[in-house]
């Protein structure tokens, strides 16, 4: 049994194509670190772990990624380069803005056949495919892919590694469903709200993590916790702003840019 | 414990919006009975098991559903209706002829701001896109979506009283892999060549099959086995059939559309 996370990784397979997906992640800071901005690793989806060695059968998590990929979205909006790694079938940025699931209900073969985006989709997709080519082509978003835990893990230290050089510059969000069958580790998905601020406060001390967003599976999409080791903030969308199609992630986002930009000016 | 499968039924909730779904998989079996059409009640993807009451990890199954995306288009091209039966993130018909999976990737805005698809994927997606509106129009597809496996357990139960009034018009090809962590039943993802037969015998022996298409894992692809109480056939498809992009489940389809039109002319 591996008995610290370099011997746990050692002894791990790395996943498909990783000296390849490394690479990318090297050169996607590299060239955020000549246009000076700042970066940001958003994870996002659950994490599976395998039942058998020929897999069929496994573990996974309720997470479709929404919280990751709304997140990916308003840190883009406030200027931040985004490596953006996720569970191969998760939610992506921008996607939700689009109407339906299927491509081919979504599009038209003109008199001259071209194909086109139905005229009653056209112009809620114009612009999120607007927003979207700005983002590809200021090079600011690049898409990783991870399915199991172990890919997840390798993955990550690879894009710490590559964050090195960007220093404060750079801002860990964790924001995968990462499986607790087969590492110890506690489940951050609470239900319970009395034991919700203390398990924030253990994960900070045992993890060494600078700030938790903790909340209730319940109540996740309108209220979180802004927890560190001396401060404990409640954030949360009033009925208004709910009504009004304001999300929770807009709110956590302005939060941590703020915070992030007082740790970098100390 | 449920000892029948209508307890087992009976004590299990009902996936959501199953009234709306029962209805609209009657109205579509009458819809092609009146235009004398055959139907087949195609299963697709696998099936979860959650592990919590609030769920938030469960068990699953690596099928994506090829095997019943790629038998439905087969069944439809020989005039079939098909109530496809899948997993809710699974695989669908002829989408996997779209060559990218985020649509955003696939689209461009014209100069008058309309939003097209790039000349580069025009080709290919026309020719998918005009298969898939005949079949809309026509109305020979019904997708009905599942995630648990008591949510496929209830609908699989709703499709085939839907049906009954179809007689032997109806086809059910169950090809949906169903997790076996909470059923007793046979994992039939064989590896071991040697018991697949005897297993598909099994099979066809208690749960009253008439046919079973057994494969191996690996070879699931090229080789499959189409079994009955008296005959067992091995339909493969050569190097050349699969370096021409031959796929396995039109001879599956092929072989069962025969076996099909036999049985109702008996």
């Amino acid at each position: 049994m591996a008995t610290t996370w370099k011997d746990f990784l050692d002894q791990t397979e790395k996943p498909d194509k990783f000296d390849e997906k490394s690479k990318e992640i090297i050169e996607f800071v590299k060239f955020q670190l000549r246009s000076k901005r700042n970066i940001v690793l958003v994870t996002s989806g659950g994490t599976t772990v395998p039942l058998e060695s020929k897999t069929v059968r496994f573990l996974d998590n309720f997470s479709v990624g929404t919280r990751g990929a709304l997140s990916t979205e308003y840190f883009l909006k406030r200027g931040y380069a985004v490596i953006f790694l996720t569970r191969n079938r998760g939610l992506r940025p921008f996607l939700r803005h689009v109407p339906k699931t299927n491509i081919l209900d979504l599009l038209t073969i003109t008199d001259n056949k071209d194909v086109k985006v139905k005229p009653e989709y056209e112009q809620k997709i114009l612009k999120v495919l607007q927003t979207y080519q700005e983002i590809k082509n200021e090079n600011l978003l690049l898409t990783v892919e991870f399915q199991t835990l172990s890919d997840y893990l390798q993955l990550l230290k690879a894009c710490s590694f590559a964050l090195q050089p960007a220093g404060n510059q750079a801002v860990l969000y964790l924001a995968a469903a990462v499986s607790d069958f087969y590492i110890p580790k506690d489940l951050m998905l609470e239900t319970d709200k009395d034991l919700l601020i203390s398990k924030a406060l253990q994960a900070i001390d045992k993890y060494q993590h600078q700030i938790v967003i903790a909340n209730l599976l319940e109540t996740r999409k309108k209220e979180i916790f802004v927890v560190t080791k001396e401060t404990q903030d409640c954030v949360s969308l009033s009925d208004a702003d709910i009504k009004n199609g304001k999300e929770i992630e807009e709110l956590i986002i302005d939060c941590l840019v703020e915070r992030h930009s007082q740790f970098c000016s100390v």
